[in-house]
Protein backbone atom coordinates (compact mmCIF):
# COMPACT_ATOMS: atom_id res chain seq x y z
CA UNK A 1 0.00 0.00 0.00
CA UNK A 2 1.90 3.55 -1.17
CA UNK A 3 -0.42 6.02 -0.04
CA UNK A 4 -3.02 5.74 2.68
CA UNK A 5 -5.25 8.64 3.86
CA UNK A 6 -6.34 8.45 7.36
CA UNK A 7 -8.90 10.52 9.56
CA UNK A 8 -9.06 11.14 13.11
CA UNK A 9 -12.63 12.36 14.57
CA UNK A 10 -13.39 14.87 17.01
CA UNK A 11 -16.37 16.10 18.49
CA UNK A 12 -18.41 17.23 21.93
CA UNK A 13 -20.87 14.75 22.95
CA UNK A 14 -24.29 15.54 23.72
CA UNK A 15 -26.39 14.07 26.48
CA UNK A 16 -28.25 12.18 23.93
CA UNK A 17 -26.59 9.12 22.56
CA UNK A 18 -29.14 9.01 19.23
CA UNK A 19 -27.60 12.77 18.29
CA UNK A 20 -23.90 11.40 18.96
CA UNK A 21 -24.34 8.41 16.88
CA UNK A 22 -26.06 10.92 14.36
CA UNK A 23 -23.02 13.24 14.41
CA UNK A 24 -20.60 10.10 14.49
CA UNK A 25 -22.40 9.15 11.07
CA UNK A 26 -22.08 12.39 9.33
CA UNK A 27 -18.07 13.17 10.21
CA UNK A 28 -17.29 9.68 9.11
CA UNK A 29 -19.50 10.59 5.74
CA UNK A 30 -17.42 13.60 5.79
CA UNK A 31 -14.18 12.01 6.41
CA UNK A 32 -14.85 9.42 3.88
CA UNK A 33 -16.07 11.91 1.38
CA UNK A 34 -12.85 13.94 1.30
CA UNK A 35 -10.76 10.53 0.82
CA UNK A 36 -10.01 8.83 4.05
CA UNK A 37 -9.80 5.27 3.79
CA UNK A 38 -9.41 4.63 7.72
CA UNK A 39 -11.43 6.83 10.51
CA UNK A 40 -10.84 6.92 14.07
CA UNK A 41 -13.84 7.94 16.33
CA UNK A 42 -13.05 9.06 20.02
CA UNK A 43 -13.44 6.26 22.55
CA UNK A 44 -16.80 5.58 24.26
CA UNK A 45 -18.54 7.95 21.65
CA UNK A 46 -21.65 7.02 22.13
CA UNK A 47 -22.07 8.85 25.12
CA UNK A 48 -20.44 11.93 27.57
CA UNK A 49 -17.48 10.21 29.40
CA UNK A 50 -19.51 8.66 32.15
CA UNK A 51 -16.22 7.81 34.14
CA UNK A 52 -15.82 11.77 35.82
CA UNK A 53 -17.49 10.10 39.30
CA UNK A 54 -18.35 6.71 40.02
CA UNK A 55 -22.35 6.67 39.42
CA UNK A 56 -23.42 3.33 39.03
CA UNK A 57 -26.33 4.43 36.77
CA UNK A 58 -23.91 4.28 33.95
CA UNK A 59 -23.08 0.95 34.67
CA UNK A 60 -26.63 -0.42 32.88
CA UNK A 61 -25.86 1.47 29.36
CA UNK A 62 -23.10 -1.35 28.72
CA UNK A 63 -24.34 -4.12 25.97
CA UNK A 64 -23.01 -7.15 24.49
CA UNK A 65 -20.76 -7.20 21.73
CA UNK A 66 -22.98 -10.01 20.04
CA UNK A 67 -26.17 -8.25 18.52
CA UNK A 68 -25.13 -5.07 19.28
CA UNK A 69 -27.20 -2.46 17.30
CA UNK A 70 -24.36 0.35 17.79
CA UNK A 71 -21.95 -2.37 16.14
CA UNK A 72 -24.47 -3.33 13.46
CA UNK A 73 -24.96 0.39 12.47
CA UNK A 74 -21.40 1.62 12.18
CA UNK A 75 -19.61 -1.35 10.27
CA UNK A 76 -22.55 -1.43 7.50
CA UNK A 77 -21.76 2.29 7.42
CA UNK A 78 -17.58 1.28 7.07
CA UNK A 79 -19.28 -1.39 4.06
CA UNK A 80 -21.29 1.35 2.84
CA UNK A 81 -18.13 3.97 2.27
CA UNK A 82 -15.81 1.53 2.10
CA UNK A 83 -13.68 3.15 4.89
CA UNK A 84 -11.92 0.66 7.66
CA UNK A 85 -13.46 1.84 10.97
CA UNK A 86 -12.90 0.54 14.66
CA UNK A 87 -16.31 1.22 16.48
CA UNK A 88 -15.46 2.01 20.34
CA UNK A 89 -18.32 0.63 22.70
CA UNK A 90 -18.93 -0.09 26.06
CA UNK A 91 -19.52 -3.42 26.70
CA UNK A 92 -21.18 -6.04 28.64
CA UNK A 93 -19.61 -9.66 28.73
CA UNK A 94 -21.64 -11.55 31.29
CA UNK A 95 -21.09 -10.52 34.59
CA UNK A 96 -18.68 -7.95 33.31
CA UNK A 97 -17.76 -4.83 31.78
CA UNK A 98 -15.02 -3.75 29.21
CA UNK A 99 -14.22 -0.20 27.53
CA UNK A 100 -13.88 -2.28 23.92
CA UNK A 101 -13.60 -1.10 20.76
CA UNK A 102 -14.73 -3.91 17.36
CA UNK A 103 -12.77 -3.36 14.63
CA UNK A 104 -14.84 -3.50 11.09
CA UNK A 105 -12.98 -3.88 7.97
CA UNK A 106 -13.55 -1.71 4.79
CA UNK A 107 -16.68 -4.33 3.23
CA UNK A 108 -18.63 -4.17 6.57
CA UNK A 109 -17.38 -6.92 8.00
CA UNK A 110 -16.44 -7.19 11.99
CA UNK A 111 -13.02 -8.77 12.76
CA UNK A 112 -13.45 -8.56 16.40
CA UNK A 113 -12.84 -6.96 19.23
CA UNK A 114 -9.89 -5.45 21.65
CA UNK A 115 -10.56 -4.78 24.89
CA UNK A 116 -8.46 -2.05 26.69
CA UNK A 117 -5.91 -3.79 28.63
CA UNK A 118 -4.91 -1.09 30.82
CA UNK A 119 -7.74 1.15 33.29
CA UNK A 120 -6.71 4.67 34.35
CA UNK A 121 -8.11 5.98 37.91
CA UNK A 122 -7.98 9.56 39.60
CA UNK A 123 -10.78 11.85 39.65
CA UNK A 124 -12.55 12.73 37.18
CA UNK A 125 -11.23 9.54 35.49
CA UNK A 126 -12.60 6.73 37.61
CA UNK A 127 -12.58 4.01 35.01
CA UNK A 128 -11.59 0.82 37.36
CA UNK A 129 -15.59 1.63 38.67
CA UNK A 130 -16.62 1.06 35.25
CA UNK A 131 -14.33 -1.39 33.58
CA UNK A 132 -12.52 -5.13 34.03
CA UNK A 133 -9.14 -4.91 32.68
CA UNK A 134 -9.15 -6.00 29.19
CA UNK A 135 -8.98 -9.84 28.77
CA UNK A 136 -7.77 -9.87 25.02
CA UNK A 137 -4.49 -9.31 24.73
CA UNK A 138 -3.35 -6.91 22.21
CA UNK A 139 -4.57 -7.52 18.75
CA UNK A 140 -4.09 -6.48 15.16
CA UNK A 141 -6.13 -6.72 12.20
CA UNK A 142 -5.90 -7.02 8.79
CA UNK A 143 -7.92 -5.09 6.85
CA UNK A 144 -8.31 -3.18 3.57
CA UNK A 145 -5.96 -0.44 4.73
CA UNK A 146 -3.27 -3.04 5.91
CA UNK A 147 -2.18 -4.59 9.23
CA UNK A 148 -3.52 -2.72 12.24
CA UNK A 149 -2.81 -1.92 15.95
CA UNK A 150 -5.83 -0.52 17.97
CA UNK A 151 -5.00 0.75 21.44
CA UNK A 152 -7.60 2.87 23.68
CA UNK A 153 -6.65 5.98 25.58
CA UNK A 154 -4.88 5.12 28.88
CA UNK A 155 -2.96 2.22 26.37
CA UNK A 156 -1.28 4.99 24.99
CA UNK A 157 1.09 6.32 27.82
CA UNK A 158 2.54 2.50 27.33
CA UNK A 159 5.21 0.94 25.35
CA UNK A 160 4.45 -2.14 26.19
CA UNK A 161 1.22 -2.14 24.01
CA UNK A 162 2.48 -0.28 21.33
CA UNK A 163 5.80 -2.48 20.98
CA UNK A 164 3.30 -5.44 21.13
CA UNK A 165 1.48 -5.15 18.14
CA UNK A 166 4.70 -3.87 16.36
CA UNK A 167 5.51 -6.65 16.92
CA UNK A 168 2.19 -9.04 16.06
CA UNK A 169 3.50 -7.04 12.29
CA UNK A 170 0.88 -3.63 12.85
CA UNK A 171 2.05 -1.07 10.46
CA UNK A 172 -0.58 1.95 11.65
CA UNK A 173 -1.32 2.09 15.61
CA UNK A 174 -4.92 3.76 16.83
CA UNK A 175 -6.03 4.99 20.04
CA UNK A 176 -9.26 6.05 20.58
CA UNK A 177 -9.12 8.74 23.58
CA UNK A 178 -11.17 10.75 26.22
CA UNK A 179 -9.10 12.80 28.01
CA UNK A 180 -9.30 16.49 29.30
CA UNK A 181 -8.28 18.32 32.25
CA UNK A 182 -7.59 17.43 35.57
CA UNK A 183 -10.50 18.61 37.97
CA UNK A 184 -8.66 18.42 41.15
CA UNK A 185 -5.68 20.09 39.34
CA UNK A 186 -7.07 22.63 37.17
CA UNK A 187 -3.38 24.30 36.62
CA UNK A 188 -2.12 20.77 34.99
CA UNK A 189 -2.74 19.89 31.77
CA UNK A 190 -1.52 16.82 30.37
CA UNK A 191 -1.71 17.58 26.59
CA UNK A 192 1.78 18.18 25.75
CA UNK A 193 2.75 14.72 27.42
CA UNK A 194 -0.23 12.92 26.20
CA UNK A 195 1.06 13.77 22.93
CA UNK A 196 4.71 13.28 23.83
CA UNK A 197 4.38 9.83 24.75
CA UNK A 198 2.57 8.83 21.67
CA UNK A 199 4.55 10.13 18.93
CA UNK A 200 7.50 8.79 20.75
CA UNK A 201 5.47 5.08 20.28
CA UNK A 202 5.44 6.00 16.78
CA UNK A 203 9.27 6.72 16.50
CA UNK A 204 10.19 3.74 18.31
CA UNK A 205 7.96 1.85 16.37
CA UNK A 206 9.12 3.25 12.70
CA UNK A 207 5.02 3.33 12.37
CA UNK A 208 2.45 6.49 11.83
CA UNK A 209 0.28 6.54 14.70
CA UNK A 210 -3.44 8.27 14.84
CA UNK A 211 -4.90 9.45 18.06
CA UNK A 212 -8.67 10.58 18.44
CA UNK A 213 -9.65 12.62 20.87
CA UNK A 214 -13.32 14.21 22.25
CA UNK A 215 -13.46 17.67 22.63
CA UNK A 216 -15.44 20.22 24.95
CA UNK A 217 -16.66 20.50 28.79
CA UNK A 218 -18.45 17.97 30.50
CA UNK A 219 -20.05 17.36 34.02
CA UNK A 220 -21.25 15.29 36.57
CA UNK A 221 -21.88 14.77 40.25
CA UNK A 222 -20.60 18.19 40.10
CA UNK A 223 -17.11 17.75 38.59
CA UNK A 224 -15.89 19.14 35.21
CA UNK A 225 -13.97 17.46 32.88
CA UNK A 226 -12.68 19.76 29.68
CA UNK A 227 -11.61 17.39 26.95
CA UNK A 228 -8.80 19.01 24.95
CA UNK A 229 -8.98 17.71 21.77
CA UNK A 230 -5.76 17.76 19.70
CA UNK A 231 -5.99 14.49 17.82
CA UNK A 232 -3.61 14.16 15.56
CA UNK A 233 -1.71 11.79 12.97
CA UNK A 234 2.28 11.62 13.42
CA UNK A 235 4.56 9.79 10.83
CA UNK A 236 7.06 6.77 11.24
CA UNK A 237 9.73 9.16 13.01
CA UNK A 238 6.87 10.71 15.75
CA UNK A 239 6.67 13.59 13.39
CA UNK A 240 2.95 15.17 13.65
CA UNK A 241 1.62 15.87 10.32
CA UNK A 242 -1.78 16.60 10.86
CA UNK A 243 -3.28 18.01 14.21
CA UNK A 244 -6.50 19.15 15.54
CA UNK A 245 -7.41 21.73 17.66
CA UNK A 246 -8.47 21.75 21.38
CA UNK A 247 -12.07 22.71 21.61
CA UNK A 248 -13.55 22.43 17.91
CA UNK A 249 -15.08 19.87 16.43
CA UNK A 250 -13.30 18.85 13.63
CA UNK A 251 -11.69 15.67 11.22
CA UNK A 252 -7.98 15.78 11.32
CA UNK A 253 -6.66 14.38 7.94
CA UNK A 254 -3.80 13.07 6.62
CA UNK A 255 -2.34 10.87 3.68
CA UNK A 256 1.09 9.01 4.79
CA UNK A 257 3.39 6.67 2.57
CA UNK A 258 2.92 3.76 3.96
CA UNK A 259 5.77 1.72 1.84
CA UNK A 260 8.37 4.31 2.93
CA UNK A 261 7.05 3.64 6.41
CA UNK A 262 8.08 0.24 6.23
CA UNK A 263 11.32 0.52 4.32
CA UNK A 264 12.37 2.61 7.46
CA UNK A 265 11.60 -0.61 9.60
CA UNK A 266 13.27 -2.39 7.23
CA UNK A 267 16.46 -0.15 6.93
CA UNK A 268 16.95 1.84 10.10
CA UNK A 269 17.57 -1.62 11.96
CA UNK A 270 15.81 -1.27 15.39
CA UNK A 271 13.89 -4.65 15.06
CA UNK A 272 17.50 -6.38 13.80
CA UNK A 273 18.78 -5.18 17.27
CA UNK A 274 16.85 -5.88 19.56
CA UNK A 275 17.45 -7.89 22.46
CA UNK A 276 15.16 -9.80 24.29
CA UNK A 277 17.19 -11.83 26.26
CA UNK A 278 17.72 -8.59 28.27
CA UNK A 279 14.12 -7.76 28.26
CA UNK A 280 12.88 -10.32 31.40
CA UNK A 281 12.49 -7.66 33.62
CA UNK A 282 9.16 -6.05 32.00
CA UNK A 283 7.68 -9.21 32.72
CA UNK A 284 6.82 -7.70 36.19
CA UNK A 285 5.97 -4.82 38.34
CA UNK B 1 16.62 15.46 46.47
CA UNK B 2 14.85 18.25 45.51
CA UNK B 3 16.80 19.84 42.38
CA UNK B 4 19.27 18.61 40.70
CA UNK B 5 21.56 20.38 38.21
CA UNK B 6 22.69 18.16 35.09
CA UNK B 7 25.04 18.96 32.19
CA UNK B 8 25.57 17.11 28.73
CA UNK B 9 28.93 18.18 27.10
CA UNK B 10 28.99 18.39 23.69
CA UNK B 11 32.30 18.65 21.82
CA UNK B 12 34.02 18.28 18.03
CA UNK B 13 37.01 15.36 18.68
CA UNK B 14 40.38 15.76 17.22
CA UNK B 15 42.59 13.55 15.75
CA UNK B 16 44.51 13.31 18.99
CA UNK B 17 43.09 11.58 21.61
CA UNK B 18 45.34 13.35 24.69
CA UNK B 19 43.84 16.76 23.56
CA UNK B 20 40.40 15.45 23.71
CA UNK B 21 40.75 14.36 27.20
CA UNK B 22 41.75 17.78 27.67
CA UNK B 23 39.00 19.09 26.47
CA UNK B 24 36.55 16.92 28.39
CA UNK B 25 38.11 17.65 31.34
CA UNK B 26 37.73 21.48 30.43
CA UNK B 27 34.11 21.06 29.95
CA UNK B 28 33.65 18.92 32.89
CA UNK B 29 35.15 21.71 35.02
CA UNK B 30 33.51 24.00 33.58
CA UNK B 31 29.96 22.52 34.13
CA UNK B 32 30.76 21.54 37.83
CA UNK B 33 31.60 25.43 38.12
CA UNK B 34 28.19 26.26 36.60
CA UNK B 35 26.67 24.71 39.76
CA UNK B 36 26.31 20.93 37.74
CA UNK B 37 26.26 17.44 40.01
CA UNK B 38 25.60 15.19 37.04
CA UNK B 39 27.64 15.66 33.98
CA UNK B 40 26.95 13.26 30.85
CA UNK B 41 30.03 13.28 28.35
CA UNK B 42 29.56 12.19 24.66
CA UNK B 43 29.76 8.62 23.58
CA UNK B 44 33.27 7.71 23.33
CA UNK B 45 34.71 11.34 24.04
CA UNK B 46 38.74 10.02 24.04
CA UNK B 47 38.55 9.72 19.87
CA UNK B 48 37.02 10.50 16.66
CA UNK B 49 34.45 7.94 15.82
CA UNK B 50 36.12 5.39 14.48
CA UNK B 51 33.38 3.37 13.40
CA UNK B 52 32.70 5.57 10.40
CA UNK B 53 34.48 2.35 8.30
CA UNK B 54 35.66 -0.86 9.00
CA UNK B 55 39.40 -0.24 9.57
CA UNK B 56 40.77 -2.70 12.20
CA UNK B 57 43.69 -0.86 13.25
CA UNK B 58 40.76 0.72 15.64
CA UNK B 59 40.41 -2.12 17.22
CA UNK B 60 43.92 -2.39 18.81
CA UNK B 61 42.97 0.93 20.93
CA UNK B 62 40.33 -0.45 23.14
CA UNK B 63 41.36 -0.82 27.23
CA UNK B 64 40.40 -3.31 29.90
CA UNK B 65 38.16 -2.01 32.79
CA UNK B 66 40.64 -2.26 35.04
CA UNK B 67 43.31 -0.58 35.40
CA UNK B 68 42.11 1.88 33.17
CA UNK B 69 43.97 4.85 32.76
CA UNK B 70 41.69 7.39 31.29
CA UNK B 71 38.70 6.00 34.04
CA UNK B 72 41.16 6.57 36.46
CA UNK B 73 41.91 10.27 35.64
CA UNK B 74 38.01 11.00 34.88
CA UNK B 75 37.10 9.10 38.20
CA UNK B 76 39.38 11.35 40.14
CA UNK B 77 38.07 14.32 38.44
CA UNK B 78 34.87 12.94 39.81
CA UNK B 79 35.61 12.94 42.74
CA UNK B 80 38.01 16.20 43.27
CA UNK B 81 34.58 17.98 41.71
CA UNK B 82 32.27 16.19 43.34
CA UNK B 83 30.08 15.42 41.02
CA UNK B 84 28.73 12.27 39.21
CA UNK B 85 30.47 11.15 36.07
CA UNK B 86 29.78 8.57 33.32
CA UNK B 87 32.85 7.87 31.99
CA UNK B 88 32.09 6.82 28.25
CA UNK B 89 35.46 3.89 26.67
CA UNK B 90 35.95 1.62 24.20
CA UNK B 91 36.58 -1.46 26.41
CA UNK B 92 38.83 -4.88 25.80
CA UNK B 93 37.27 -7.59 27.71
CA UNK B 94 39.84 -10.92 27.04
CA UNK B 95 39.60 -11.59 23.39
CA UNK B 96 35.83 -9.45 22.88
CA UNK B 97 35.35 -5.52 22.79
CA UNK B 98 31.88 -3.86 24.26
CA UNK B 99 31.40 0.03 23.51
CA UNK B 100 31.44 0.60 27.49
CA UNK B 101 30.69 3.29 30.45
CA UNK B 102 31.82 3.44 33.93
CA UNK B 103 30.21 5.18 36.42
CA UNK B 104 32.07 7.56 38.73
CA UNK B 105 30.48 8.72 41.56
CA UNK B 106 30.63 12.24 43.31
CA UNK B 107 33.25 10.76 45.86
CA UNK B 108 35.19 9.58 42.94
CA UNK B 109 34.17 5.60 43.27
CA UNK B 110 34.01 3.84 40.08
CA UNK B 111 30.80 2.10 40.60
CA UNK B 112 30.59 -0.21 37.69
CA UNK B 113 30.40 -0.90 33.81
CA UNK B 114 27.76 -1.14 31.71
CA UNK B 115 28.15 -2.21 28.44
CA UNK B 116 25.81 -1.01 25.82
CA UNK B 117 23.25 -3.52 24.65
CA UNK B 118 21.96 -2.53 20.89
CA UNK B 119 24.64 -2.50 18.87
CA UNK B 120 23.83 -0.45 15.62
CA UNK B 121 25.43 -1.42 11.66
CA UNK B 122 25.19 0.60 8.59
CA UNK B 123 26.86 2.94 6.35
CA UNK B 124 29.00 5.09 8.42
CA UNK B 125 28.09 3.55 11.95
CA UNK B 126 30.18 0.21 11.67
CA UNK B 127 29.50 -0.72 15.33
CA UNK B 128 28.80 -4.17 15.09
CA UNK B 129 32.41 -4.80 13.32
CA UNK B 130 33.82 -2.83 16.35
CA UNK B 131 31.85 -4.21 19.21
CA UNK B 132 30.30 -7.73 21.00
CA UNK B 133 26.44 -6.61 21.91
CA UNK B 134 26.81 -6.17 25.59
CA UNK B 135 26.15 -9.07 28.48
CA UNK B 136 26.03 -6.82 31.46
CA UNK B 137 22.16 -6.45 31.34
CA UNK B 138 20.96 -2.71 31.77
CA UNK B 139 22.00 -1.23 35.05
CA UNK B 140 21.48 1.43 37.19
CA UNK B 141 23.52 2.73 39.68
CA UNK B 142 23.09 4.61 43.17
CA UNK B 143 25.15 8.02 43.81
CA UNK B 144 24.83 11.35 45.34
CA UNK B 145 22.83 12.16 42.02
CA UNK B 146 20.18 9.56 42.65
CA UNK B 147 19.85 6.48 40.86
CA UNK B 148 20.63 6.77 37.42
CA UNK B 149 20.34 4.64 34.30
CA UNK B 150 22.77 4.84 31.92
CA UNK B 151 22.11 3.77 27.98
CA UNK B 152 24.74 4.18 25.41
CA UNK B 153 23.68 5.50 21.94
CA UNK B 154 21.88 2.92 19.93
CA UNK B 155 20.32 2.19 23.21
CA UNK B 156 18.19 5.27 23.47
CA UNK B 157 15.91 4.13 20.24
CA UNK B 158 14.64 1.30 22.54
CA UNK B 159 11.65 1.98 24.59
CA UNK B 160 12.69 -1.96 26.28
CA UNK B 161 15.68 -0.33 27.72
CA UNK B 162 14.57 2.63 29.42
CA UNK B 163 11.67 1.11 30.60
CA UNK B 164 13.86 -1.83 31.92
CA UNK B 165 15.98 0.87 33.77
CA UNK B 166 12.79 2.80 34.85
CA UNK B 167 11.47 -0.63 36.45
CA UNK B 168 15.00 -0.99 38.65
CA UNK B 169 14.12 2.21 40.01
CA UNK B 170 16.06 4.47 37.88
CA UNK B 171 14.94 8.10 38.55
CA UNK B 172 16.75 9.61 35.58
CA UNK B 173 17.88 8.12 32.08
CA UNK B 174 21.30 9.27 30.48
CA UNK B 175 22.26 7.96 26.99
CA UNK B 176 25.87 9.10 26.03
CA UNK B 177 26.09 9.50 21.90
CA UNK B 178 27.55 9.79 18.62
CA UNK B 179 25.06 10.24 16.08
CA UNK B 180 24.94 12.75 12.80
CA UNK B 181 24.55 12.59 9.13
CA UNK B 182 23.98 9.26 6.40
CA UNK B 183 26.98 9.43 4.37
CA UNK B 184 24.72 7.33 1.74
CA UNK B 185 21.39 9.35 2.62
CA UNK B 186 22.48 13.16 2.44
CA UNK B 187 19.01 14.41 2.78
CA UNK B 188 18.16 11.97 5.95
CA UNK B 189 18.31 13.97 9.12
CA UNK B 190 17.33 11.70 11.60
CA UNK B 191 18.02 13.87 14.64
CA UNK B 192 14.03 15.51 14.98
CA UNK B 193 13.36 11.23 15.30
CA UNK B 194 16.19 10.89 17.43
CA UNK B 195 14.63 13.64 20.20
CA UNK B 196 11.21 12.64 19.58
CA UNK B 197 12.00 8.72 20.57
CA UNK B 198 13.86 10.16 23.96
CA UNK B 199 11.24 12.34 24.25
CA UNK B 200 8.99 9.70 24.56
CA UNK B 201 10.97 7.68 26.65
CA UNK B 202 10.84 10.15 29.34
CA UNK B 203 7.74 11.22 29.24
CA UNK B 204 6.37 7.30 29.03
CA UNK B 205 8.52 6.46 32.15
CA UNK B 206 7.72 9.94 33.46
CA UNK B 207 11.85 10.82 34.38
CA UNK B 208 13.90 13.63 32.80
CA UNK B 209 16.83 12.01 30.75
CA UNK B 210 19.99 13.81 29.20
CA UNK B 211 20.85 13.09 26.09
CA UNK B 212 25.00 14.17 24.87
CA UNK B 213 26.12 13.52 21.52
CA UNK B 214 29.42 15.17 19.38
CA UNK B 215 29.10 17.90 16.95
CA UNK B 216 32.21 18.28 14.11
CA UNK B 217 32.73 16.52 10.95
CA UNK B 218 34.87 13.35 11.18
CA UNK B 219 36.11 11.63 7.58
CA UNK B 220 37.41 8.19 8.11
CA UNK B 221 38.32 6.50 4.60
CA UNK B 222 36.37 8.51 2.03
CA UNK B 223 33.35 8.92 4.30
CA UNK B 224 32.47 11.77 6.04
CA UNK B 225 30.05 11.98 8.90
CA UNK B 226 28.74 15.29 10.08
CA UNK B 227 27.99 15.07 13.90
CA UNK B 228 24.24 17.06 15.06
CA UNK B 229 24.92 17.75 18.50
CA UNK B 230 21.32 19.25 19.44
CA UNK B 231 22.25 17.14 23.38
CA UNK B 232 19.33 18.22 25.70
CA UNK B 233 17.79 17.42 28.72
CA UNK B 234 13.75 16.58 28.79
CA UNK B 235 12.20 16.24 31.99
CA UNK B 236 10.04 14.07 33.01
CA UNK B 237 7.08 14.88 30.81
CA UNK B 238 9.11 14.46 27.91
CA UNK B 239 9.33 18.21 27.46
CA UNK B 240 12.92 19.47 26.54
CA UNK B 241 13.99 22.10 29.12
CA UNK B 242 17.52 22.59 27.75
CA UNK B 243 19.19 21.78 24.29
CA UNK B 244 22.25 22.53 22.45
CA UNK B 245 22.88 23.53 18.86
CA UNK B 246 23.91 21.47 15.58
CA UNK B 247 27.37 22.56 15.68
CA UNK B 248 28.97 24.51 18.51
CA UNK B 249 30.92 23.04 21.13
CA UNK B 250 28.34 22.93 23.96
CA UNK B 251 27.15 22.48 27.93
CA UNK B 252 23.96 22.39 28.16
CA UNK B 253 22.30 22.83 31.57
CA UNK B 254 19.49 22.54 33.38
CA UNK B 255 17.45 22.26 36.88
CA UNK B 256 15.03 19.64 37.39
CA UNK B 257 12.87 19.14 40.18
CA UNK B 258 13.71 15.33 41.07
CA UNK B 259 10.68 15.51 43.72
CA UNK B 260 8.16 16.87 41.50
CA UNK B 261 9.40 13.92 39.25
CA UNK B 262 8.83 10.94 42.12
CA UNK B 263 5.72 12.89 42.49
CA UNK B 264 4.80 12.36 39.05
CA UNK B 265 5.48 8.83 38.94
CA UNK B 266 3.32 7.98 42.16
CA UNK B 267 0.35 9.78 41.35
CA UNK B 268 0.24 9.56 37.44
CA UNK B 269 -0.57 5.59 37.85
CA UNK B 270 1.08 3.93 34.73
CA UNK B 271 3.88 1.93 36.87
CA UNK B 272 -0.01 1.01 39.17
CA UNK B 273 -1.32 0.04 35.82
CA UNK B 274 0.90 -1.65 33.67
CA UNK B 275 -0.28 -5.51 32.62
CA UNK B 276 3.10 -7.70 32.44
CA UNK B 277 0.74 -10.73 31.96
CA UNK B 278 0.01 -9.27 28.56
CA UNK B 279 3.87 -8.42 27.97
CA UNK B 280 5.15 -11.89 27.19
CA UNK B 281 5.73 -11.03 23.22
CA UNK B 282 8.05 -8.24 23.97
CA UNK B 283 10.88 -11.50 24.75
CA UNK B 284 11.11 -12.40 21.14
CA UNK B 285 11.91 -10.45 18.33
Amino acid sequence: MPDLTVAAIQFAAAADPAGNLDTAERLVRKAAGAGARLILLQELFESRYFCITEDPAHLATARPFEGNPLIARFAALAGELGVVLPIPFFEEAGQARFNSVAVADADGRVLGTYRKAHIPQGPGYEEKFFFSPGDTGFRVWDTAAGRIGVGICWDQWFPESARVMALMGAEILLYPSAIGSEPEAPDWDSQPHWETVMRGHAGANLMPLVASNRVGTEIQGGRTVTFYGSSFVADATGRIVAKGGRESEEIVLATLDMDAAAELRRSWGLFRDRRPDLYGRIGAF
